[in-house]
């Protein structure tokens, strides 16, 4: 199980290593949420995602004499390039098992980053079976994309920062707004603030119509999506919470929140023009749901985790195409 | 004249009010560069450019009773949203003269911001002349752009910020790459370089056929350039280097670097792709310098200073639809 020493001792190995992501805000998309809004942009994190501190985290955690051996991951993508980018700045091999019809962006820069990537068919194979067995066939070490405790600490340094940052901003208390796939980001975000900012709600954030964490949540036990794709939300798409990460996000979450596609197109409209920063879709829907789920949040300061920007030019045109001209 | 002892008010002033933008880096723009680059991107700076820094500090600077009848500036957009928001959370007035060809998102940002903004013909009119009459006919103190002590003593924070993180990833040595217009932010950095990190040198970039600071450098001693409009990097086009920056920079900088309007906008795409940050085209001239320009630069790294982000939605799909592929 992932400790508060595990995250503090992740930041300690991330320290030099990662991005510390400020907290921008800007005034227009306060009053479009009718409270302040803080975001802390991991899409400016090394490889476009939170996921480079998890990998970081779990890579370097490992005993040396096994590390050299090599990882494996599976990834419909930014969990991908965190893990070959981890791994190449250790030296080692780091085999990545991706569904084909990934963004084909990501898959370019995890082969780009030295992963060697492996494609399967997400509606007839298992990531999990694949990566298991290549994993025991080469002597890898299987690096699991949340439910690890290892990743989850390092995704938890994004809580330490913003228990910090957001009281440099005077924000103690609110709620945290988390784009949220298998829930190791929010699980290691929401074991940070129950250390160090416990008046800091963290909340899941997800596309509606793969909303399982809220589901979940609100059952008080795991609830699977009844589909795996078919949401331009690629980078959070996942089958049901983890079986690690559950129950954390039971003990310490507040409720889901679930977003449109649209909505959450906006959000990356409004962030290119009101924060300059280029949001993945995935990655814009905890911004989605402050800006347009006002009357589901709480408090006068809302925090917001944009958690990756990895996105195709031409996906990201038609965002501006279609919500440009409204910011 | 800016002392160092002004710049480092200024960052205390500035403490808590500006966004501590961190050091970007990508594998992949390295490997286009051939060195190491390190990108300090104020365009996620509040109102998206640097400028907010100078603004807030001359603002700030000022004597209670004086500020409170208001400030006024002229800007083609960037310095114009800096004064608009740091008077507008002085709560004081700010007057804007604004170019009537500037940027439709600045003249709507700045008056959004709170900036009652005036506009001129940049062909028929002066806008010194414009700014003059208005200040002295309202009692409003003029904040000028760049050849302002207390607006290069802000820009210089950006500096003091290099030189620590600069040597916290290990880089003492290397050119600074800065995009420049009339040179204030270029004179600051220099400053604070001066005393924090004497060998960064900082090296200024423009367009080409806008090139007055390079040419000035070279020639040592001001030149004017011939055109004053005309370019996509509206925000970098001015006349000429100012009065009080041109001696800092001809003391402190290395030669300057000019770029093509095509470069500055691969630049603008490389940016989205690798760094995910929106650039507008005067605030990624420094970037396509370092990427495109590597014969010119010494080091094993470089760093470049992205100036601004205010880009209309348009002209950003142009740059992703035309270099978006090449990344």
């Amino acid at each position: 199980m992932t400790s508060l020493a595990m995250i503090e001792a992740a930041a300690h190995r991330l320290s030099g290593q990662a991005v510390r992501t400020p907290l921008l805000s800007s005034p227009f998309l306060d009053r479009i949420a009718g409270r302040r809004v803080l975001v802390k942009p991991e899409c400016l994190q090394h490889t476009g995602s939170f996921k480079f501190r998890g990998a970081w985290s779990a890579v370097s955690a490992l005993a040396p004499e096994v590390r050299a051996r090599g990882v494996i991951a599976y990834s419909s993508g930014n969990h991908a390039q965190g893990v070959a980018l981890a791994a190449a700045r250790h030296g080692i091999a780091a085999v990545i098992v991706m569904p084909s019809d990934a963004p084909e962006v990501k898959i370019a820069n995890t082969r780009a980053l030295g992963g060697e990537v492996v494609l399967y068919d997400r509606a007839r194979e298992s990531r999990e079976e694949i990566g298991a067995a290549l994993a025991a066939e080469r002597g890898l070490t299987l690096i699991r994309p949340y439910d690890e405790p290892q990743v989850i600490a390092g995704q938890g340094t994004v809580g330490l920062e913003i228990a910090e940052q957001a009281a440099e901003a005077g924000v103690t208390r609110g709620d945290v707004l988390i784009c949220c796939g298998g829930g190791g980001l929010s699980s290691g975000i929401a074991l940070a603030l129950e250390a160090h900012a416990p008046d800091l709600r963290p909340r899941p954030c997800e596309p509606e119509g793969f909303d399982d964490v809220k589901r979940s949540l609100a059952a008080g036990q795991i609830s699977r999506n009844t589909a795996e794709s078919g949401n331009i939300c690629d980078a959070i798409l996942t089958p049901q919470p983890g079986e690690i990460t559950f129950p954390i996000l039971h003990r310490l979450c507040g409720p889901g929140l679930a977003v449109t596609e649209d909505e959450a197109m906006r959000a990356m409209a409004l962030a290119f023009a009101r924060l300059r920063i280029v949001l993945e879709p995935g990655g814009a829907v905890a911004l989605a749901a402050a800006l347009f789920r006002p009357e589901e949040i709480d408090g006068d300061a809302v925090i917001v985790v944009a958690s990756g920007g990895n996105v195709d030019a031409g996906l990201f045109r038609t965002a501006l195409d279609r919500f440009g001209a409204e910011t």
